[in-house]
């Protein structure tokens, strides 16, 4: 099963990190992102949108890496990251929805914007990254993990760009509870990191 | 079960219209979004993230309307819209990202700005529509649903604001095979509408 893959990205890293925490074999295939090699063959006709991660796993192709959680947990992770109960995927997906969305367009965009120069509007991405920050605070101060009282993809969804984000010149010292997220996370077995982390 | 609602809202039809498809009864609960009943109890409690849908169905309590759709369509719809199998719902949530991501910050961003006045960048917003309407005509000028070859919750979920955008300024004549699935979805029996379509 083969990842396409750039290693700077937190897209990238989710699936990485979920791989390595659920024992599941990738080979990881070095994208030359800045080269723009994401938009030439092989990999622009494996994904049109030009875009990272790509999971080939024999004729399976999947785009998008909440896609790629969902679909590497139920197929071979049983039930501990991505449950069958409908309440259940119903909670995580809530999460998975957050990392495509308020994640994705906050944390993610203020450091596209000072690490890789990305024309994108900071102070609306600020704007974003500062409600999405007391929201995650909030619910985490009260809960150990994102959803069911114990580690699943909405975790491994939600954490890369929001630990990052420092790299886009936000201050996360005031966040207490999601500190001690970070740190559940990183003291997980076969936790493995990624630059910037 | 109560689906705390505002009508103008393309996340809100979404799941009307995804229930409306499959038969499942829902108690629509009007909420008053201009004037910010949604940021008061008792919808606040059920939704500390102040935004509308909320669906409550016993115990269970959901925000984000993908989120809802996966929980809907597991729970009271078999494996029609929501399938059991790994890539099969590797395939439908690369579109529930998409509803989640691009749609929401390209198609739905724009109406907001000229429909509802929010301090958006709107050229930003426009930039990610043009792409998001690109993309999706490729996909759809070769395939009749997002995903599955057969109507699922990955067409309820990007439909919406994607047939709305029209509100926030953009021409979709152009986009051929975007009209064709419009109207493919609107053939469909129980269909139900929303104003602006």
């Amino acid at each position: 099963m083969k990842l396409y893959d750039l290693e700077l990205s937190g897209n990238c890293y989710k699936v990485r990190l979920f791989a390595a925490l659920a024992k599941i074999d990738l080979e990881i295939v070095p994208v030359d992102f800045l080269d723009g090699a994401h938009k030439r063959e092989p990999v622009i006709s494996l994904n049109p949108w030009g875009e990272l991660p790509v999971l080939v796993d024999g004729e399976v192709i999947l785009r998008d890496s909440q896609a790629i959680l969902v679909y590497l947990a139920r197929r071979y992770a049983g039930q501990a990251w991505w449950p069958e109960g409908a309440a259940q995927q119903g909670e995580v997906m809530q999460w998975l929805s957050v990392a495509s969305n308020e994640v994705q367009h906050g944390p993610n965009a203020v450091r596209l914007v000072d690490k890789f120069g990305y024309e994108i509007d900071k102070p609306q991405a600020m704007r974003l990254t500062d409600r999405i920050l007391g929201l995650l605070e909030s619910h985490l101060s009260s809960h150990d993990w994102l959803a069911l009282g114990r580690p699943t993809i909405a975790d491994m969804a939600v954490f890369p760009y929001v630990a990052l984000c420092h790299e886009g010149g936000v201050d996360l010292s005031p966040y207490q509870a999601l500190d001690q997220w970070f740190n559940r996370i990183k003291g997980l077995d076969h936790y493995i990191s990624m630059p910037g982390l």
